[in-house]
């Protein structure tokens, strides 16, 4: 017989949403590389996953609410699950705006920040994955940080060009804004990786 | 004779912010709906209603460094003042910014917008009441939440509509800030919800 | 013999951060005030000291994993170790970002705006020298607040002036942008102000 709620079934959601950002990332990423004619359809498939994200969140609180003993404190497990969903809806609005602004063709930098999105997702997995098996995941969190600087980088770069380049003031907003909208992805990644580091101080 | 503090004032003191958070997004939603001409005074109205909001929070935080048995973390408070506290800067920030671009007329999405932050505000308002009767308050979290992701909606659809038909780029950066701030401050009302939300996990 | 650890140096890597925030803030000012012909030196002196603050937040990082005894949670320090690595980011944001647009004049408002974000870290300073020497530092607290609100006010008319007066978008998204990073500098000061009132209220 069995009196302890089976508590670690938050770490299996939490890394179910990792593992569901990891999809919406590499769908971001395939939709900039293959350009405007497939963006709507990696859109609409990142939609269905954000779908599936709410599930899986609202599923954890409802355990949350639930259950007396959870392996971390209610309050970081609640943390860490917000901070994954900003992560998927960041996602979801970058695209989004790719799709409505219709940037032809998706500047080189676009991609490449697509690209920073996904290593950070890939990390996120990583980090969670490894909160599971109750491994180091210090290392995890120090690649979202340095991708995050790169991103960063990347576009205050892209962001200065388009001022000396661009002279259509609203092609220019558009860019700025999907150059901004992704760097913020990668914020929300980092974010996720405070509050996993916090988490690990809290309980080592 | 009474040895504990007054405790539960503190409940009361959340609560008329939340009061106050209440009336100056009903004169919010009151100017958008009349029209320009009478804006600057719901702007006045909102300005001083803030004033009103400072003196709540002031007061609460002084109580709170002059406490010892609070009825809640004393940093769970100092938290929940502080979002509501956001919530009203954002809505004076969203109709100072409505007066001083003065777009004419005001389109039906921003006034769709402040009826979303009318009904968020109504909904924080409940949350609160019900928090100091001691009352379940997690459908009324639940429901900010609501609100916000329909305000995410609509401001994606308005923004790209603008971008798909407004020519004049001083006027499209006016509307998309004025729709920005309005959903921001549904951002705000949900980062209380969910501080309410992991005050009630924590406490129960 | 010593057990414990040298636990006070929490405290003083928390005010090497802010002392080097003070210098940012300083060369930050005397950019602005100097004018488009110096800014690029300023901020090489930045970023300089951008770089010596990551070194003291890595450091402060690991002694928080190798400290069994903390003055304070290591949440708390951590949080703000993290809350003044984004002051610090965000003035180098904005130095590069008026090295980039190169606004010729450099107009009054960047100016003043410069002199609060520097007023802000001064009384960081002030803060963290306090809270080392566990003096009051309440009156810093709210004097950022104070600034910061300042700040919001200058800011908001600035927009408002260029939204009547600036006929060419580009420029005008150009200007909106430096008062916004600046802005959003003296936020992140109260954002570590917040934190510290916080700490005070849970460990008086």
């Amino acid at each position: 017989m069995r009196f302890l709620p089976r508590e670690e079934k938050f770490f299996a959601l939490l890394l179910s949403q990792a593992n569901i950002i990891l999809e919406a990332a590499s769908a971001l990423l395939a939709g900039a590389q293959a350009g405007n004619a497939h963006l709507a359809e990696c859109a609409a498939r990142i939609t269905k996953l954000e779908q599936q994200g709410d599930e899986v969140i609202h599923d954890l609180f409802l355990r949350l609410n639930q259950t007396f003993i959870t392996p971390l404190d209610p309050e970081d497990i609640h943390s860490l699950a917000s901070h994954l969903d900003d992560v998927l809806d960041g996602i979801e609005d970058a695209i989004h705006r790719m799709v409505a602004y219709r940037v032809e063709p998706i500047p080189p930098e676009v991609v490449e920040l697509c690209g920073i999105v996904h290593a950070c997702a890939q990390s996120l997995q990583s980090a969670f994955d490894a909160l599971q098996r109750d491994e180091k995941l210090l290392q995890h969190c120090i690649e979202i940080n340095r991708q995050e600087e790169k991103a960063d980088h990347l576009v205050r770069r892209a962001v200065e060009e388009l001022f000396e380049h661009e002279r259509d003031p609203i092609k220019l907003i558009k860019l700025k804004e999907i150059y901004e909208f992704l760097e913020d992805t990668t914020d929300r990644c980092e974010d996720v990786a405070d509050v996993l580091q916090n988490v690990v101080v809290k309980n080592s």
